[in-house]
């Protein structure tokens, strides 16, 4: 599982004293952006080598408590499913010890020239493989 | 049903040339804005007198066609259901001729200052009634 | 002068309960997009045709007085000067008969592809001439 | 001199595959609140215990350089006068070892009540003199 820390900034905030929800997929994108990173695929370079991007094409968002100013905001994210061109993740987002929201993702490889999805490269969906979250997903012949 | 146009603008769209889907949320809270003006209980008045807002707690998005910038997106606001606290809305977002994305939506009102959900006021409750979009919606008893 | 008014939504507030500035900013893109699409020249086809983006290279703010949630702010662009690849503007903001804040502002046309300034397109050229507000702006020959 | 580094993301960028200004200034009122909270004053403690905010009402910007998708963005804050209620501050802002951009920043203590101009506390303004960057400035008396 893929975690990582983000401060709820007060720009993120709005008017009522909690979280602004679209800042928080703000957020959200940038940690997805992490993700890749840390598997050695920086979006950069997808995007201007590979011409792919990863749009969502599904999000279920469940928000169960407010965030506040100056919360940290622990990101988990679980790889659930690797299609031919989709990946389904799920999220979850904590401070003080609450979950404060979750969702199911899912997210295409796409063609950044014909917005078509695409297979996703070996070298990428190996790195993703490496990443899947379910019973004996590294071992699919037992 | 409550139907606006908004532009999808320049700033609203990434480096992949489509809309960066964050910015499409941050103008559906916009909508969702004019929607209650539209029913005389404009937010800042909400916030103020009556210390409500009204947070999202569901948000079931699908991304079917990418938005381009300079496109004319036309909301579709639909209301499904109306609980104690909570309204279930239904979001439909065209632009040439085309779904972009739809939306399942929750919100609820709350209280900004303890956040705990707080039942609709009988005056918006009223004009949220008249709103509903299901068979018989106004003749519960027959 | 160009003017248009824009709403300033729950959405661009933060928890201090006025205007977050960074969304004003954005808003001005908005604006800005909307006077040279009145001109004849939205910028997607400035972007895709043309291979020309708007940057901008020096702004320089003045927040003079609070804007609130629900505020409706009149935009005022004047045109101040063009050169061979820059435009200068002023804005002033308003709302509740106040000026919110100004801003004078510079932008160049630039190549999308080199990022290197470009001589405004003859037709761009003469509808911003138009536009020019200085003293005999009009009358070059008195 | 307080000096963070943030990255320039994917979210942050336009379709010209440039940084769209309005998100660096997002970023750098992140970065305010991260040179706030080194010196103490987390602005949520600020917000709520002092209700104070620190709203910007100059800001003098100049875009030397564009900066791009996956850019580390290198912030240089100095702080460069302090009065009653306002601050000075001077942001150098690079990548690639490239100045991208630059700003003259004036920001003022305010109370949240009331929008009116408050004196800096005196625990504030002893830790804003420390980062005081002029020659002599801790020497007012030689």
């Amino acid at each position: 599982m893929f975690t990582i820390t983000k401060p709820l900034r007060f720009g993120d905030c709005d008017p009522s004293g909690i979280a602004y929800f679209p800042s928080y997929l703000n957020i959200l994108v940038g940690v997805l952006e992490d993700f890749f990173a840390s598997l050695g695929f920086p979006w950069r370079a997808m995007n201007d080598e590979l011409r792919m991007s990863v749009p969502t094409v599904r999000l279920d968002l469940t928000f169960v408590s407010p965030g506040f100013q100056g919360d940290a905001l622990d990101f988990a994210l679980a790889v659930r499913a690797i299609g031919r061109a989709s990946l389904d993740l799920e999220h979850t987002v904590s401070a003080r010890d609450t979950v404060l929201w979750t969702a199911r993702h899912r997210i295409v490889a796409a063609s950044i020239d014909t917005n078509a999805s695409l297979a996703w490269p070996d070298d990428i969906r190996a790195a993703l493989t490496q990443q899947l979250e379910t019973p004996h997903a590294h071992h699919p012949a037992t």
